[in-house]
């Protein structure tokens, strides 16, 4: 026996009939806006190459950190998902195989959004009107491989047929941005745009800093052993991006502090990392005085700033060793803001012309210290619910603590931050029905009136994003 | 094109029939009942005086922090809303062109309890019947300042149309209370009492403090640089404090922290701190030695004692320097009771003779510390959801946080804090209706009965702050 | 007057009309399932000796802290509720005045779980049919009296009459087991079994900690003076446990540290302890280290291993002296997970033949921490709402703040842990209603498929329980 797959076309949105019947309304205006997503980690080289993609495991699993980490909370080896471990162990390299072991354990993914957004792509990407179980395992399997060989299946064609108008991508400082010049070269007229993502080069915590050091100084002419030619090489790196479209920087940092330091202790610190003298917190200084700095320059260069805060990576060291990062080990911790950030608010805080968007892994933080910063601080804007809360309720969470404080207007609307392309319909479609329900919640309930929650729900799902991260 | 402005009868009530039919029940017979403001910060010279207000802007606007922090927050200068820099630089003074500017931004506050205290206040007390937009900003300029010239918008006709049974405003420990004494002696049966906040001559962190202890010595009559003439002085203002109306004394403290030092160790640390010799923590130590004493004197005189913990006052050092504190640029930070309240929960903690309610900014404390401590010991008593919780979600996540540990009756009433005299009103009705809305929901979900609901929403509206205030 | 008690059929499920019909056919396949209580605080005396329970005071009122604390809160002193002061100081000893006392209060258990238990106990366990309030006061306590005397109130008889298949107690290591050995010689077919609870031979910080390590050796013949005789004889009292069908050890540590140490670095801290010379921190580091031997030694035995972690136990030293612990003087404290268990989960936490099930007060590490960890480590499972968070809201928010990371299969069942044996198929029913209420709105909001969901209901209400505790 299988069972129908269906999207319900009231999904997500609250149960009272009212209160569903008006966001229905309000979702009809914006289901179809074009999709902003200025953040993520898409491979450029989809859109640079446009190669169809290979099958439904390499596509659509491995590349998902949550399915992996929810399998093997179970007890699924990543072995038996057929990734290559360090050592050359055996590993399953049948994709059928580990395609029908995903779908025999599909029903752990029961009540997470990874469902949700699966069985979005599964419907309204593949067309596929059963759902997922060991009986249609195979069925699946062929039906995707089938499709992929199609030309709308292709990185080009899907990225138009989602009706995405900007899509930035996440590169290292050091990066030679090669796709995204080959993408521009190519005349198709796709926005793929870079990010700068700088942690290879501001992070004495990663092995190859000073490596990532030398080879920033050899880019970019500039001695970044000295503080001076250390930022002026990191401004010309910030130039490059722009070039290739960059309108932001991301920061991926264990917490959020930030230092402002004068240059001889900044030069002094510098020279502590660089000759293995660092000391105890050397280390979280430099990545706090970098921010600072990182801040400075978006002043200059008109770049906005993200800062994603609070995830203790590769937490799991025996899955680090075999198996690499970013394989679902990461597990966010406790996150301080409003001291954390002072000495950079003390510094630029009160510019308008300088946006630094903050993303937290620790909800406790909303009510008490983010939506009360971003509700004063000229400068701040609240990203969207990150990683583990970009899911039905993190969503309604974040509005629920957040909007009483901070309004909607210092919120800088939806980002996607996947690398799970085919999932970025799916990922918007739910934001979106979960802020449609939230702004028909608060008129039910004479909180708003109905013109003034179809304003926003365009606000929220196009132009906060467009604004600011200046798209 | 303007949009009406009307205040849905059944707003702020959950979405669900059944459960807004009932809510509309039980709050008809709390929406009449008295109101009890037993913490707030009307200035009383208002009462004493009894002139008219003077104009939208003065009334509304720059008293009120919470909107001058999202004006701020969106690139709104406060020079431009009228704020005199203390460099004396130009600002704006023509207040129609500040309401204007106002209006135009006035959607900054959709889904904040700005908006909807605003929009009571403009229907209910002002009788506006079309929204606060740029088109109709000039109409709402000229028919305030039109009321405020009638005399059914003085202070005290105000204070009776409000219904207002007690009106708590807050002195610092050395103000002479000459308005309260006015009040007293013109006859006039308004009861607008103070409460005793001595924070200027308890908290070493104030630039002022040794001066202020210097005064507090002249007006006592007593040596404050001995701790025992310290103290007795203290216990003189308390006393003053009680003969003008007082029931209620309140510390704004950085942190919950609470110490029981012996005497010795006091006039040392007292010392210290005179002689501009305190080491790091004496001030922490100071305040935290001085809530015990205060929790001490209130077992003498009878006074409840407030603690509101957890803001990091004048977070922005700029706007602090440039237009002064309470505008906007407090933040609140994560705040621990557990172990802070020990040293004096450790001393009478279990007198049920004493009272102290606890306010917090750290929302995660309410199911964690707080419910848990009021649940059991007898002094303790929650007050109502603080500043940037007032507010429908925040009084929700209020309710559903403590009431399973502490129950209703370990709950202070309403409070609602203000210095913005007119919203008064809208906040209590705001407050009482997110009250009967929870208790119907209650009731429909099988966990209370109709007649304990409805006896349980005149403990909220007036009955459990008549208690624990001692009003 | 008096006011009728019943229980509505539908209590606890959403309000909206079509998700209740929903949360009602759900609950409707899981109500009568059988009841497995895999941890607890019961007495096994009362299941060895099968004697009557003597009246409702010592019965209901007496041993539940949640009681207690509450009425303590509002001022009730615990001598006047019969508690027998250590100075031997007046009490009340009148069971009926006691009786009548705690029904005069009733009214501060609205809203709290207490209440919906104890109105379960009354009306399904009793047949009582009117309201407690002090016009029914008497007749409670002759009708509980006189149903107490009947041989199908009786212990055994009540557990069958509830359903049970299996009910864990919890004994200290050195507990005999007398009442299990007695409860299977017996020939009665009820499962009640044991859990180790192995605190006061694992936490230094206890007054009793070394007469308890030289029992613990003359007890297993191994000499727990030294590292390997102490672990020699912990694993000799684990087996003994299991021999008593215990399946699981539990450990209840003011923190979830854990350490992994070396043999003589180990050795080494515990000859300070036992010599007296412990230094500061050296108590938290041996129960860091001892929960990590402890999860050693169930990857040996196959002992499931739960931790209760972030207590703050005897909080009121006024209470400890007077009256000693478990009175309801507990508080909860912040609690973290992410740094605290990594030395266990680097040493052991891909072991998939391993189980920790981590329970917490601290709801902040939901989402943050607790959910992440389960959500990635194969040996680790979410204990259910824990204490103050086992209510319908507490129920909810775990629910909402876990499931969309952890799934709901890295959750262990519901455990009613609790001493108060009658209330024990009310509070299973609460959790199930509360998870049937759960399923339906992510059905009805297009989240999940109803024959999904009912297989969840049955999973959540028994197999998830019978698998983690491998009962």
């Amino acid at each position: 026996m299988t069972w129908p797959l269906r999207l319900d076309a009231d999904r997500f949105f609250p149960a009272d009939p009212a209160t569903r019947s008006l966001s229905r309304r309000l979702f009809a205006e914006v289901e179809r806006v074009p999709i902003l997503s200025p953040h993520g980690h898409c491979d450029p080289a989809w859109f640079a190459l446009d190669q169809p993609f290979e099958d439904a495991v390499s596509l659509l699993l491995w590349p998902d950190h949550y399915i992996l980490r929810l399998l093997f909370s179970q007890g699924v080896s990543l072995e038996c998902l057929g990734l290559r471990p360090h050592d050359n162990a055996p590993f399953e390299t049948d994709r059928r195989a580990i395609w029908r072991r995903f779908a025999g354990h599909y029903r752990l993914f029961r009540g997470t959004p990874s469902r949700l957004w699966l069985d979005h792509v599964f419907a309204d990407v593949f067309g596929i009107e059963v759902r997922l179980e060991p009986e249609t395992a195979n069925y699946y399997f062929d039906a995707i491989s089938a499709a992929l060989e199609n030309a709308a299946f292709r990185p080009r064609a899907l990225f138009e047929r989602f009706g995405i108008e900007v899509l930035a991508t996440t590169e290292a400082a050091l990066d030679p941005l090669k796709h995204h010049a080959a993408i521009r070269a190519s005349g198709w007229p796709g926005r793929v745009i870079t990010t700068f993502r700088p942690d290879d080069i501001v992070d004495p915590d990663r092995e190859d800093f000073a490596i990532n050091l030398g080879r920033l100084g050899e880019l970019t002419g500039e001695n970044a052993s000295q503080w001076s030619g250390y930022l002026a090489a990191i401004a010309a790196r910030r130039a490059l991006f722009r070039a290739h479209g960059a309108s932001a920087s991301d920061h991926g940092h264990p917490t959020a502090r930030t230092a402002d330091l004068p240059k001889v202790e900044a030069q002094a610190l510098l020279d502590r990392i660089l000759r293995g003298r660092a000391e105890r917190g050397d280390a979280e200084l430099f990545r706090a005085q970098m921010l600072t700095e990182m801040a400075l320059m978006a002043c200059d260069d008109g770049m906005v700033m993200q800062l994603h805060a609070g995830s203790w990576r590769n937490h799991n060291p025996w899955l680090l060793r075999w198996f690499g990062p970013d394989k679902g080990a990461d597990i966010p911790t406790r996150t301080d803001y409003v001291g954390a950030l002072k000495p950079l608010l003390d510094r630029i805080g009160a510019r308008a012309d300088f946006t630094l968007i903050l993303f937290t892994l620790d909800e406790s933080a909303y009510a008490r210290e983010l939506a009360p910063l971003a509700g004063h601080y000229p400068c701040l804007r609240l990203g969207a619910p990150w990683w583990f809360h970009d899911s039905p309720e993190g969503m309604l969470r974040f509005r629920r603590q957040t909007t009483e404080t901070a309004g909607f207007y210092n919120t800088a609307g939806f980002t996607d931050d996947t690398r799970a392309f085919l999932s970025i319909p799916a990922r918007h479609n739910l934001a979106r029905r979960i802020d449609c329900g939230y702004l028909a919640e608060l008129v039910v309930t004479g909180r708003l009136d109905e013109d003034e929650a179809a304003e926003i729900a365009i606000d929220l799902a196009y132009n906060l994003a467009k604004t600011a991260y200046r798209l």
